[in-house]
């Protein structure tokens, strides 16, 4: 077995702490990466503190893991030592189900493996994620990160990037096409960069006046203040596409009215408590849709990290290390955090 | 001015009785006809008793007409006298904005005119329906009635047929895909005939057991009774569309999760009181969208008429006289009508 260290909650009260744990050895097919910085994506504080119920404690969290190959097993032949190679939210799937078929194995029939607190259908027991040292992955679930990348910058885009890049495809954003992002927070912040490199019409809307001019920097071409009547008036009927980051409970029909007839609103955010019902008026009048997205496929993510090399697209982040980890949640939930944490994993060995 | 007898509400509480008015004269665009037979469709109820607000009375609805035509206008080339024709919901719209050139004048951008109780932008005061004698309708408004089509049971055609046959296509339904239609009413027995009719796999959804033969007869493929949780879990994840004709609020999630990835449930019923909030997380983990649609455009509803001719297809009627109007109402409010009450102008003189 290879040996880990990292840090895990051991129970939904309790902080997070330094644990040492054990990995299965690489496979033929599988790749083994020192990990040198991990994301911290709202998810992790979730799993922590099991408010979606079902974590698997001990849980070590982290999805957005940029590392460096240390290992490779007999088959692989993607990767090579020394590589500097990222793993997103998934670890494994059935890869025989339609969806994985084509692709898109974030909507596996069978279920994928999320990369730490669920059921190991290799190794057994549950899998560890990346607040830890190292990690041993299938090659298929393996990104390779360009040089080009700032391997700190690119971490978050194993979760919050692919999670917007993911919809913004599928709904073909793009020149021509007016966008809303709704929420300026580690989703939002990337919503908002990649739609604009796409060459969409970028609008953000927040709730906080402030995030003005961080919003225009980051690539917005307005910023809404949602709460302002008259400036979300002025924008009805005209959007193609909304991509709404918030997950707090919030009115839908304020953003429903907004999109042009036969427009959509995709949400990737999953309420704790439900949002008020959507009017459905505004569905039939002008067949608009509300529909969903689930992260994004490993082909999809790729071509995501491709398109963020070449175009120079990281996460704003701010580095942690793994010791102020427990503050980071803190600070989190108070949305003080421009716009996502990072975890420098050589304060491990601190 | 032309006369005109008919049926009217004279207030929200008062019951359809005798109503003498008048209508423009024929326009060089206008075409007027004889009404032969009127359908009645829930929403005249619901006008005739202000429950949407907004009524003008008094009201003579009715936008399920079919009548022969007796006067043309200068200008009208495209029909003549003699010549069966119909008129549904809408008789006038801007004909200018990008919806009406794409030929969807219900989502007229600048409002189309329903064919009563609606502001006439061509004659001032209000537009009169078609419990009446006769109509004066501009020609873009007028459907041709093919004369391998029965006239009563085409009646319904032009609001129950095209708000089930637009959304049908629109989301692109034919062989090789399973379709779900919920309820089974005025609408969705048309959404029964019609996917069948383009080569889906039909299933009808209803909460009445007793219906389950009279759904095999019009063409579904099967029924589930939506209230059995066992019937409805069978289902889970195999739709790839799912027409939702119930106004009445229910729980839309039974249905959401009987959607595959990226299929859709399409609402064309405006329900009194808002459904309980669909969950976020029924969109999120399968890319599944909830849609809306309304009636459908002049030329999809002409396309309609022509496939129903084609395809021996009618409403299933109950010919009233339009003295039992009132009686009809009560009847409908009890769902005892299999599957739409049809106004036998013809009572009207006598
Ligand atoms: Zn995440
Ligand atoms: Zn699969
Ligand atoms: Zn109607
Ligand atoms: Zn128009």
């Amino acid at each position: 077995m290879l040996k880990s260290q990292g840090y895990a909650a051991q129970n939904a009260s309790s902080p997070l702490a330094p644990f040492s744990f054990e990995r299965r050895e690489v496979g033929a097919h599988d790749v083994q990466l020192d990990i040198l910085f991990c994301g911290v994506c709202h998810s992790d504080l979730h799993m922590a503190r099991d408010e979606w119920k079902g974590t698997a404690f001990p849980v070590v969290p982290g999805h957005e893991i940029v590392g460096r190959v240390t290992k490779v097993g007999a088959h692989v032949t993607k990767f090579k030592v020394g590589q500097t190679v990222g793993v997103g939210c998934m670890v494994d799937s059935c890869q025989t189900c339609p969806s994985c078929g084509e692709g898109l194995e974030q909507y596996c029939e069978n279920g994928f493996t999320g990369t730490y607190s669920a059921p190991d259908k290799v190794s057994g027991g549950y899998t560890y994620g990346g607040y830890a040292n190292n990690i041993v992955v299938n090659e298929k679930f393996v990104l390779s990160v360009s040089d080009k990348l700032d391997p700190a910058g690119a971490a978050p885009l194993l979760c919050a990037g692919i999670t917007t890049w993911s919809p913004l495809r599928h709904w073909k954003v793009g020149p021509g096409h007016k966008v809303g992002i709704v929420g300026l927070g580690g989703l939002g912040h990337m919503g908002v960069k990649l739609a604009h490199a796409m060459g969409a019409h970028v609008v953000l809307f927040t709730t906080s006046p402030d995030k003005r001019e961080d919003a225009l920097r980051l690539g917005a071409d307005e910023v809404v203040v949602s709460k302002d009547a008259a400036q979300m008036a002025a924008h009805a009927n005209s959007f193609d596409f909304i991509l709404n980051t918030v997950a707090a409970q919030h009115n839908l029909d304020a953003f429903m009215v907004l999109l042009k007839r036969e427009g959509t609103m995709t949400l990737v955010g999953l309420p704790e408590h439900p949002h008020p019902s959507p009017s459905v008026a505004n569905f039939i009048f002008k067949r608009r849709h509300l529909a969903g997205s689930l992260i994004g496929g490993i082909q999809e993510t790729q071509e995501m990290l491709d398109f963020c090399a070449e175009h120079g697209i990281h996460s704003d982040i701010e580095i942690i290390k793994i010791q102020d980890i427990n503050q980071a949640y803190e600070r989190m939930l108070k949305s003080d955090v421009k716009y996502r944490f990072v975890i420098d994993m050589a304060s491990l060995a601190a």
